[in-house]
């Protein structure tokens, strides 16, 4: 028996709700399986700067360092939209995942059988995809300098700087091609190679790390063809690889596939630390009803198990428990088609089917 | 009468092909209004590296500022992708849009009722949609410097720079709003702001400038949700204001609306100058095999007799004649669906079909 530590940060708006129900999840696997799960809770992003006055504290991040793996809920909220940039809740993303150093975002977009319709796309054309978004996660023009805004002669100027290294291209390659192997060995690399120099040296570092997985199929894909083909014709991808803002950009996009940004896990992972959270944001309007979906949360605590937890049975466990949860007609509003088999329910509800189901 | 003098640079790939078509239907409707047609070719992008080894020669440029408006067919192929950057078909293209300063680049999104079906997208979803997207197109990281890859201790570091200015911003924004005003009368600002300075100060310009029209409603989305949003329910929006990266990748997803690339027309526009061309690239693989479709060009000359020859019934008797001759069932290959009510044509057999329904 070993003890799992989980450093839980719930966030804002409808991130307490989603988490908890996804715990609920994990301490019965862990039980199951023979661990002992342990859990602390730290005020992140809006909750943060209500409490300490900064969206992010050293505590927190200390924590999450001691911790096995870190759950996040969802950040934001109007009501600190009008702090400067470094004291919004964003702010304390941006910052956690730099402090790890999760350099790579996994975004898986599987879609289920039994929420094909709920896809704006038509069933024929989102069946059976199954594609994994690695998103480079601490670098790109979300990082570089320098970043500003100054004054000119007649007006202003607003400046932000893109930049990637061999050595940061290298280390979200490996981790694209360590999880094709595992899945279909194709590997879809995308930039903006015909216009931007950090996407020339993008696909110059691809190509030559490439080279070590000689079983892996390496195509290249401009990011606006990218975000045409993942509507035209999803399927055509296993493993997308990109930069930072590309790929925030295509895996919103992406999400679509599956009919709601409500189903979507991610885990950001790095050399030491991991965490997990739901692809969707924190939902203020609907925070404190019990009406949002938990399974975006319930999925990232599976993927937690298996890349972090050192149980990949309970992960399966969990996604086979989704799964039929959803087969036997429980959703929640957002993916509710109104059909007459379907059963309406909460969050809570839904924690306690998935429950049932495990 | 008045002459209209165009200068039409056919390109590479499909370009000559489908230029051709659309200057036999540009043709037809300058004389039935009584003008005069001039035309002008010059080899433009990889046909102008062959022929005069630069992608785009001063020539080019001082014709371009001469006429009435220019013609652009589409450029790039394999065999010139290993040029060094600048003496690549791309750089055609992005020098022809700096030189005549071309700084909104307007592409409409409009679904054809005869081609619903065509699109991934569900019908219910698409029917309907008329969104025009407006583009910055020749500030960014397009264009912001520095832009190089470097040498560093341990390998390489490749650096790109997104700058907008205060004017840069004020004029697209213009552009957007006076579009806005002779459509439905809403503007949807799309930045990163949550991230990036330089779409900080965007959408800070885009405010202050927004109370010059205090009729026309203004909303901010973020990019990674608009593009979610132009999946799942593209009807919401009217006109699109963005940058020119985010404008690229944008754009390139919603033509996936309409079925078909091969559709969409655009309009890139600047203070002096104005150049229309097809959304779509060269197609290499079906060059010279009369497969391509011309209707993108095509409608790229009614956008161009509307802005540039103030000939707005003309462009709206191309656009009509687009839309009958759909709906007699013409089709090229890219937006056949099988249906056996439709004929397959070429490219010489539409352009003659669209000049028959003129
Ligand atoms: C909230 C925002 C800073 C964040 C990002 O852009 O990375 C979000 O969109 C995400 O994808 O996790
Ligand atoms: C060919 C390329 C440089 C160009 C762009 O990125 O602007 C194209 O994608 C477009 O949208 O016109």
């Amino acid at each position: 028996m070993s003890v799992k530590e989980i450093v839980v940060l719930p966030g804002d708006g409808i991130g307490p709700e989603v988490t908890k129900e996804a715990l609920n999840i994990l301490e019965t696997v862990c039980k199951r399986h023979g661990h002992q799960l342990k859990t602390k809770s730290y005020a992140f992003g809006g909750a943060s700067i209500d409490q300490f006055g900064r969206p992010l504290t050293q505590e927190t991040i200390d924590a999450c360092k001691d911790a096995s793996a870190v759950l996040l809920g969802a950040v934001g909220g109007e009501q600190w939209n009008n702090e400067p940039k470094d004291k919004r809740p964003e702010a304390a993303l941006l910052g956690i995942r730099k402090e790890l150093d999760l350099y790579a975002n996994l975004r898986p977009i599987k879609t289920y059988d039994s929420l094909i319709h709920a896809s704006p796309l038509k069933p024929e054309i989102v069946s059976g995809v199954d594609i994994m978004i690695v998103r480079e996660l601490t670098g790109g023009i979300y990082f570089g300098r320098p970043r500003l805004i100054e004054k000119t002669e007649t007006g202003e100027r607003g400046v932000d700087t893109k930049v990637y290294t061999t050595e940061e291209i290298e280390r979200v390659t490996h981790t694209a091609f360590e999880t094709a192997a595992k899945r279909n060995r194709r590997v879809t690399s995308v930039d903006k190679s015909n216009v931007l120099d950090a996407s020339r040296l993008w696909r110059q570092v691809v190509i030559e790390s490439a080279s070590q997985w000689p079983e892996i199929e390496l195509n290249h894909m401009l990011v606006d063809n990218c975000a045409m083909q993942l509507v035209r014709d999803p399927s055509q991808f296993d493993v997308i690889l990109t930069g930072n803002m590309f790929g925030d950009i295509l895996s919103d996009e992406a999400s679509m596939i599956t009919g709601s940004i409500g189903m979507l896990p991610s885990a950001s992972i790095g050399k030491e630390y991991a965490m997990y959270e739901p692809v969707h944001g924190s939902a203020p309007d609907i925070a404190g009803q019990n009406k949002a979906n938990p399974l975006a949360t319930i999925a990232s605590v599976a993927l937690m198990c298996r890349h972090s937890l050192d149980m990949p049975d309970a992960a399966q466990e969990i996604e086979e428990a989704i799964e039929t949860t959803l087969q036997d007609g429980f959703r929640t509003g957002d993916i509710a088609s109104g059909d007459p088999d379907e059963y309406l329910v909460s969050t809570t509800e839904m924690g306690s089917a998935v429950l049932k189901h495990l």
